[in-house]
């Protein structure tokens, strides 16, 4: 990793020096990460971006003062060490220092500047620089790089052209909220900072360019969390003339590309699974199949049970958790069906056990005998399992509300530890979801996603059934990215806006100017955005999104190194002819 | 350039159809540029991301109804043509069409979609997804990405990391106006978009990281003119370790590398000049030396001459023009004079020819004998030349305003017409410049540049002496990029502060939470960022910035497609709480 041009100041680098560097004259330049003085005898570990190697000072009395993260500039002989340290890659030698130079001095740093600090992650935000000096941090940042660059590679390889988009833009009227810049040479005006290059994407692909790619700065001013930022990246892509298939091929190229190059992995194929079965049969749109644990639909128990509530047409499910019948305490099942609750269910969860090839538990009494046969035999369930059961008028409420009693019973029992990657496509997102509060359809992704065409008929009788061409490339859980194809010809986008309820006007001052270009022969295109931070998290194993970004925002939006966001001057906000408004 | 997963509506592209794929049987999809109907005979231009074909249609009244833009697939034959189209890359053949399907309709394009249109840049910019079809503007963001992708592929052959830095910052105190971004979670606070990633970069060497870039999009505020855009794009670089000399050696060999794989050009060796050299003999710190047209610095004249208002300290320049004796009118020199007066010149411009060996002209009179021959021999001017002659208390206002005649007349002379590119580093620039209305010293670069080691002792006696480690990179006139070694001794870095008239309590509200990271052992470090629209400019040699941006703002900082900047809602204002104030 030493470069033909590293100057004039060193002839190698701590971490990559090994055995067969023995009796090198070297000269290296890095921090003090630790030294240990033994009676005259001093040991500096040296760190540099490559790593760390040991420095011995036989002559410590005459060795100038030295102290934690000091820059040194060392010069000396690769020495064997009698004994190697297996935990540096340079553990089998040391260098046996001839001269000493300080180059810079540091202060006391506020927190230990190694992989095992003792910092407050707001401490170690403030002094960034300092957090960045821990090899675990840089390492992420490689990783991260190693992924922009393993995507490029394989966009530039398979034609797509790179191109820039705006980031002062128009503000969008859907979707979550804009960041807005105000405007000073249009008084009273604002540019939106891009949520995603969503239009202008698609405007690249009516002017004919038929393969974008751009790793393209996003921003959203949403209430943040773990996995939020203010800004983000995504590997965002865009392709003319080809089918959902042949786009799906292609994203998945790209990712078993990114992780290969960044963490060393052969991901395996990604199995494709439609919206409906990935939320009846794993209770989420973005399920973890690290484990198994698959839940079963008994609709058909409505008939053969007294659940209070259950009729015709609740959405049943049920959950088997093999062995988990010692474990199903009242404690535990109280904790499940709160959990079951936050996330949507409004009636009881049920929870079972099989003993003796029957069924047990207090719900016993809403079934009748064929109703607990049922169960018995669409969950095949053996003795020592729990199986929960829970039903809804609602068929996605039923799915999600079980699935997250299944993503905490896999993190109780375990289940994701030290698995492989499990990626995968889901595909077939309904075209529509119909909002109670609003009374009428919304789009589900945006209004400009294509239906497929066997569904085409539905949008004239029952939009519900509309499936779209949509699809999110699911890894461990999370959604890693995702997109759709596009609807190209006026007509059906015409349709489409009228059966969202926006009128010809209403649709001519939203987004008048983009659909505006689509009466000029615009291609069939589609396209995927890949989240490049989601991608470092899951390439690092980390679950802290500030892990993988080398300044980031805390969960105030602020940034605890700049203090930003700050003051204005008032000749700055008088410029934009804007005023604060104390509320 | 067909992709080996480009789907299934075509098996080839229109620009690559060649001779010797005469007899294959083609798919091809792509926009009717042009068509002729000869009397039942059909003649399509079809247009496609690779360029043009020409389709044969020999039952043109079977063919569907088609117009230019018309999105079609066409199935058919690679045939010969009877004469070759040299004016096309695919010119010696043509598909003979069997079939013929309209993919997409178009309705009549509010311009010519060729590389020759009759479009205002307003409507070409208002329907940009149009002009973009048209293949020189395809192209200009072909060599675009060309440009990103030989920089990236340089560095990182140079171990240099990709970071990403934030772009919503804490405001900079100093430079040019912000960008600001409201905060909606701090009442009444702001953030800046970032002009350039300057600190985050250094902060990256505090941190470590040793090698860094990123290309990054940075904002300006400030009024537009043809080269200026809101927001551009930089090739930013900054590294620990290295001299000036060996990030001098790094930056030309990415310059070279960009021009070699963007434009397939070997930029010769890029020669070194100094600031003040630059100022005296071309007159200007950016110096085009496509041509020669070298000042001389005449200072002695001012003890050989009557010139009104010269006397000893007064900086004389001569711009000798070979030739020019006969084109030189007396309203051609004021043009030149008017010229030189808007760039800073109080005096007059004179103006000599030389006759019979001899200078003649109206300003002889203020000349001894000496003088005459003084400048004769100084310019070594043959019977023919003309000179011109200024005089400024200012050694940079004599440079300056002689350097605009120089360019005038270059322009004029067309000096610069089908050269080779000439890049050179301007080395060496002052340090400080004082700012008479200030009555103090400002920065010439940022106040985090490091004086030249030599210079030092000046700090103290003459700080207008001192000189930094400052650099640009110069081609074809244009300034390409730049950077500077920074200060990374706080003592130093203080010393700078004071001399700017910055008290410590000042600098802690500037940049407080910059400087304090210098404490921590901060390394040598130095870098450059060029500008990447500029390179675009000169690999596809054209002037206007807008053509080498996919969507463009307009002089208004407007972009007439989207009509961005717009109206924000009541409630979005209201949750950022700010408000307009109306002029």
């Amino acid at each position: 990793m030493l470069s033909n041009d590293e100057g004039k100041m060193r002839t190698a680098l701590c971490g990559e020096l090994r055995a067969e560097d023995e009796g090198k004259e070297v000269a290296l330049v890095g921090w003090t990460a630790n030294k240990r003085n033994l009676g005259g005898l001093l040991f500096i570990d040296l760190r540099d971006r490559s790593g760390l190697c040991q420095v011995r000072v036989d002559d410590a009395a005459h060795c100038p003062d030295i102290r934690n993260e000091y820059l040194l500039q060392v010069r000396g002989k690769v020495v064997r060490k009698p004994v190697a340290n297996k935990k540096l890659a340079s553990g089998e030698i040391e260098v046996a220092a001839s001269s000493i130079e300080v180059v810079s001095k540091s202060e006391q740093p506020p927190f230990i500047v190694a992989d095992e600090t003792d910092a407050l992650e707001d401490t170690r935000m403030k002094y960034r620089y300092l957090d960045l000096r821990r090899p675990i941090m840089h390492g992420r940042l490689l990783k991260r790089a190693a992924i922009m660059k393993a995507a490029r590679s394989y966009l530039d390889g398979h034609h797509f052209l790179e191109v820039e988009t705006p980031c002062l833009n128009l503000a969008t009227p859907e979707g979550a909220r804009d960041y807005l810049v105000p405007s000073r040479t249009k008084q009273g005006k604002f540019y939106a900072l891009p949520q995603s290059p969503q239009l202008f994407k698609q405007l690249l692909m009516v002017g004919g360019i038929e393969r974008y790619y751009q790793i393209a700065r996003c921003f959203r001013d949403e209430d943040l969390r773990a996995d939020r930022q203010p800004e983000f990246t995504q590997i965002d892509v865009e392709c003319s003339f080809l089918s959902q298939d042949e786009i799906l091929e292609l994203g998945e190229g790209l990712a078993k590309t990114i992780f290969k190059e960044a963490e060393g992995i052969d991901l395996p194929a990604f199995p494709r699974m439609a919206y409906w079965d990935a939320v009846d049969h794993y209770g989420s749109d973005k399920p973890d199949l690290r484990y198994d644990l698959r839940m079963e639909v008994l609709d058909g128990l409505s008939k053969l049970s007294s659940f209070p509530g259950y009729q015709e047409g609740t959405a049943i499910r049920a959950l088997k958790v093999e062995g988990y019948a010692a474990k199903a305490s009242r404690k535990k099942v109280d904790e499940l069906a709160a959990e079951a609750k936050k996330n949507g269910l409004e009636g009881p969860l049920f929870a079972f056990k099989v003993e003796g090839g029957k069924l047990t538990g207090s719900a016993l009494k809403f079934l009748s005998e064929d109703g607990a046969s049922y169960i018995l035999k669409e969950t095949e369930a053996k003795d020592g399992d729990a199986i929960f059961l829970l039903g809804s008028s609602s068929r996605r409420k039923a799915g999600f509300a079980l699935g997250s009693v299944r993503i905490l019973l896999a993190k109780e029992l375990g289940l994701t530890l030290n698995k492989p990657h499990y990626p995968l496509w889901v595909i077939d997102f309904p075209m529509f979801t119909y909002d109670e509060s609003e009374g009428r359809y919304v789009a589900e992704h945006h209004p400009f996603t294509r239906p497929r065409d066997e569904d085409l008929p539905y949008l004239d009788t029952d939009p519900s059934k509309v499936l779209a061409y949509a699809y999110d490339v699911v890894i461990d859980g999370y959604e890693a990215g995702g997109g759709t194809l596009r609807i190209y010809d006026p007509v059906l986008q015409d349709k489409i806006f009228r059966l969202l309820g926006l009128s010809e006007s209403e649709v001519r001052d939203r987004f008048g100017w983009f659909v505006d270009a689509f009466k000029y022969a615009a291609p069939p295109h589609g396209g995927f955005a890949l989240g490049l931070d989601r991608l470092a998290m899951l390439v690092t194993h980390t679950d802290n999104i500030r892990d993988i970004i080398a300044f980031p925002k805390n969960l105030q939006a602020v940034d605890p190194m700049s203090g930003a966001p700050g003051e204005a001057s008032e000749k700055a906000l008088a410029d934009l002819s804007i005023a604060v408004v104390k509320k």
